[in-house]
């Protein structure tokens, strides 16, 4: 039987600030990304979320970021690699003791924002995320962008990666995916992007916007928590899996 | 052969801005109080302290605090119960995990300033810092005020608790800390301040600003590291500790 | 013919984070206080909402706060007097100067949160905040609770203030507002809550929990924007004041 | 008679945090650029830093950054343009305002650290600047690297632009600053500073790493207020000048 991962940002509200519809979605996912504080969450966000993921019963992850609250992490920052790898430690450090304080373990670490993007395209950056996560558990999985460099530096490095796919974003013909600056870059239509979703899944292609088939590996499934269909979206997903008999896990 | 700890606040610098002479500090201190990023500290300047401490040999704990960077962590915040055990869960985990990153168990943990001084004389805060410590991990030993609250509330939940004394401050009759708005607050002469410490380590009394003799128990003391004199007071310290035969550690 | 201004919070956003109903809000309020980027709003919120309030006619006002985003400036903090002093200074001169860039006068002050609660009952905190405003401008309204320290002390400076009350808060018979903490603090009942207001404009008056008259100056009545009725409450409000006839501005 | 401006950043403090020696480098400058909190100073700092330069009688400007308290404002961030406008203007209306207040009108902006360096060589993140301080007051002159599009930007705004240049980087042949990165980026010798600003101050000209003469226009030199030798070589520098009858102001 196929099994695929399907994962959400969580735990993304500040202080008064409420973000997201994470009680909901938490039962439609496998795994949850957790916000550490640099970019969005707070000590008290984090820990509550935690609590909601240890009943709802998901792998709980780190997803850290660039210092950037106002911008929710998603400006470019230029950090140094010294800078990336102790910025990484530190995120991944807090959420694994609460984790683990709370009778739970970390099970992954996924980069937020312009974090994520940029070590998807840039070895160094990449190696110095992998580097912090290796140091604080070499059991922690690593999820990227699939076919990115955070992805065959973590491979290189022996940690356990995981291939991000997105459901709702179209690929070009290199695997990349469409900058959102594009016209084309998002799949409106929840069938087709559920059809994306399966394709990637079960034959591990998927069609480029130029119409070439592209292979990619499949791991884990994005799915995005923000958006006014995101909820309903996670649930016609989550059937259509279970349609084809692919687990969800 | 008597035994006393001495304990310094360390990784108070942030960003560009130095604090401290802890390279210096760090060869006369038996362990070392790690700013969490709250009122001070950087996730760079909390991994090249802690590789500071391992190098040293010293002993490492966390030293949490309000969230107060302008304030340094010294202006009274109110927080409610949660926030305060949230809070400390956060920074506990973030040093621990750091330095257990770094191949070190983290030793203890020290409240710092305003959270400090409110958790000696506030049972219900006391307790929100305790529970906090207890969950991240039982063993570690919480540093507080001695004759506090905090070092009662520690020993009722079953965790060590070291009751820290003050070389350069003097005492009241009921044992506690003469207020820093007081004129006779400080003692500014030093061999004062060693004669007070070795009486309150072998006496365990200290004699009060209204010549009465106090019963006070110390196992660590606390070695500021500002102030034109601190390295120069923590090594005549810690010459007296030696003359008098009792190991620092 | 009477006359009352009505005012709502406004600029509470803060970067990915929406809060309020301003767009809503600005058509049934006579002024609105913008949040200095301290406790909520950013450079990009606070000069968006004061074009908003451009177009909607509203008179603008600074909302300065504690620092303290994570807490929305709702944490009492123990600042000195020049601390406070310096914090309303910079954060008025903000939204000041970023009104007159954009054309407009900056009209009053108003603090947030636990620095309006504190400067209604604390004498030397409403004198701190009173000398920054003055300083910025001695023409700026000062809005505070009515019959607090913060209005006797803008009055005693020679400052125009503005005394301010509340539709869903009911008051002791010494004037105070019943704090939150007790059970009878809210008027649930929309219609109560618009006769008490009506009351106060017009009679000078509020019955007390215990049943009392209680004379209450009423310049400026504050209309909240959050919860699920803020926005079909302020329409009823208004009505209400039309009704008889008096004039919102 | 010749006559140039010596500034130098200021008020780079924060919190507990001390950094530069503004006190004693005041009496050698002309002009200062204050800290306007977002890489550096607080509300107290720069009320304090104010003070000191109306006192000392040198005009007081603005050094708006990119938020980066931790990086020092020397981080590059990718901000949309509208975003680095409401940043530049929320920071110098602050600073205006706060000046202001203490009565003394505002004289120019400088930009700070990856902020500056951005705009001398990116068109568009100059033009943003330019429209914020335009729009505060036409009548603020611009600060910024010689040659750069923040120059030519704020010339065509109609803006008052100073051609800034420094005694000790080295320039290429096409008038650039030799980066950092490069070996031979910096002039060590003190005595080869000052005739580099001689040469650009009397002939309009400095000797490029290559040696050619590369023509350069200096209307303000920036004086270094960091490094051991901060002080003593503003004080060399203020001699030379008068040497040469070159009034600094």
């Amino acid at each position: 039987m196929r099994r695929i991962d399907l994962n959400a940002d969580m735990g993304e509200s500040f202080g008064a600030w409420q973000m997201g519809r994470d009680a909901e979605l938490m039962t439609y996912v496998s795994s949850i990304n957790i916000a550490c504080g640099f970019h969005a969450g707070d000590p008290s966000v984090l820990r509550r979320t935690i609590e909601k993921g240890i009943l709802a019963g998901v792998k709980i992850g780190a997803h850290p970021s660039f210092p950037d609250l106002q911008g929710f992490g998603r400006r470019e920052m230029k950090l140094s690699a010294d800078e990336v790898f102790d910025t990484v430690l530190y995120q991944v450090a807090a959420v694994k003791g609460v984790c683990e304080a709370l009778g739970k373990q970390l099970h992954h670490v996924k980069p937020h924002g312009a974090l994520y993007n940029m070590a998807a395209r840039d070895r160094l950056l990449a190696g110095s995320i992998v580097k912090a996560v290796e140091r604080i558990d070499p059991d922690l999985v690593l999820y990227g962008l699939s076919g990115s460099h955070l992805i065959s530096e973590a491979e290189a490095a022996g940690l356990v990666a995981a291939s991000e796919v997105f459901a709702d974003r179209t690929y070009r013909s290199d695997g990349s995916l469409t900058p959102r600056s594009e016209p084309d870059a998002l799949i409106a239509d929840g069938s087709e992007s559920i059809d994306q979703v399966l394709s990637m899944i079960v034959n591990g292609t998927v069609t480029s916007t130029t119409g070439e088939t592209v292979q990619i590996r499949a791991d884990t499934v994005c799915i995005h928590g923000d958006g006014p269909h995101a909820v309903e979206f996670a649930a016609r997903i989550r059937e259509a899996l279970s349609r084809m008999n692919i687990e969800v896990g």
